[in-house]
């Protein structure tokens, strides 16, 4: 499926890989540092950063009463991880405004979030692979994914991340029923999305041990769509 | 909410119950018989059985040669047991054409199909209403419920029967987590219907014993919407 354009194509050209590779720089230079803030990390940035962040489509900037100075940006537990520990251009401190570790950083966010390291793993797999992540709950998914920059397209998928449990665990417990799949396909169809199911495996890791066990994840991409017999039929 | 009208109102004002009644009448009177055939009932009909099967919205006709015969139709296993056992109108037969007792159509259907039981209470919970009750796997959800026959008006609930179990059993997990409960709200929004939700509990019943204890589960009803904030303002 090609991506849906929502009018001038041409600002979107630069590769998303090149613009998250210049707010890596930039963050680097600058010693950012991210603040825990219950649910959300709090980032305050340059200029420069707050135009790269936006093209990027990380975070969303906070209003403030000062302009044309630094701007506040709050991000979601995965994109603050994602800057910290993937990209390694951020730091984030606690309360006590002290640099946190990768694990205590996991750890605080695996308490605050059911399900966390399922959906990180979620959001790291696809924002390596360069795509726009924003979260899909609009479309009672969990992310939803776009080529360019959604000033630009329309999202092309919507995502569910969902963990490859023996014991079919209560953690995400979607399209375990045939009414979940007819209600999730028919929401995409009518929204021109495909559906794209993650299926992570944790082969045996146990989740609470530390980011590093993130590592020995696997995830297997499953597109679902409706079949359409037309595409077997003969062409006579 | 009122019901969609898709045209003509003024044939669809017999009211469902009196439809129903006469259908009751009529198969009690010739002696009616179902046939059990894997996961549907099939039952032959004299024509004005046909005329009021349809009226009643229960089963669909089965295409055959002969014309202005008797016509078989297919029912599912709700509405076969709602005749057979609700309103005792017709009996049902297994291979061997003996009618088959209650307790027997039960553990038969049980077997078949998983979370009968708690489906079986939701159809007839709404059925003794007079509501027309028909699958709803189109729209995601397990049904879709009609004030008046489908040929006169859109369906105004979309059904979910859940079992209020302790366990939060994986009969049918439907609406345990956020996504799922954005994914069918925002469905039943774009189809124009309001999201029904019978709680159906067992007050301690095991369902594999017999169809009676079916009178010990009891359904609480709730309706599901998005708050609107315009509701609760101070109308200055």
């Amino acid at each position: 499926m090609a991506p849906r354009w929502k009018g001038e194509t041409a600002e979107a050209k630069e590769p998303m890989s090149v613009i998250v590779s210049k707010l890596q720089t930039s963050l680097i230079e600058s010693n950012a540092q991210g603040l825990l803030s219950g649910c959300a990390v709090l980032l305050e940035a340059l200029p420069e950063q707050t135009e790269l962040l936006y093209r990027a489509c990380i975070g969303r900037p906070l209003i403030t009463a000062e302009k044309d100075k630094k701007q506040w940006h709050q991000l979601s537990f995965e994109e603050a991880l994602y800057l910290c520990c993937v990209l390694k251009c951020i730091k984030i401190a606690g309360e006590n405004k002290c640099a946190k570790s990768n694990d205590e950083l996991w750890h605080y966010m695996m308490v605050k979030r059911v399900g966390f390291p399922v959906m990180f793993k979620a959001y790291s797999h696809l924002r390596r692979k360069n795509w726009v992540v924003r979260a899909g709950s609009q479309y009672g998914v969990d992310y939803v994914a776009y080529r360019y920059h959604p000033a630009f397209v329309h999202s092309e998928y919507a995502v569910l991340a969902l963990p490859d449990d023996e014991d079919g665990g209560s953690e995400n417990s979607r399209l375990k029923v045939w009414s979940d799949f007819h209600c999730t396909l028919r929401l995409c169809g009518s929204v021109a999305k495909t559906l794209l199911v993650l299926h992570i495996s944790r082969n045996g890791e146990d989740d609470v041990v530390s980011l590093s066990s993130l590592e020995h994840y696997s995830v297997e991409e499953r597109v679902v769509t409706r079949w359409n017999p037309e595409v077997s039929r003969d062409a006579k």
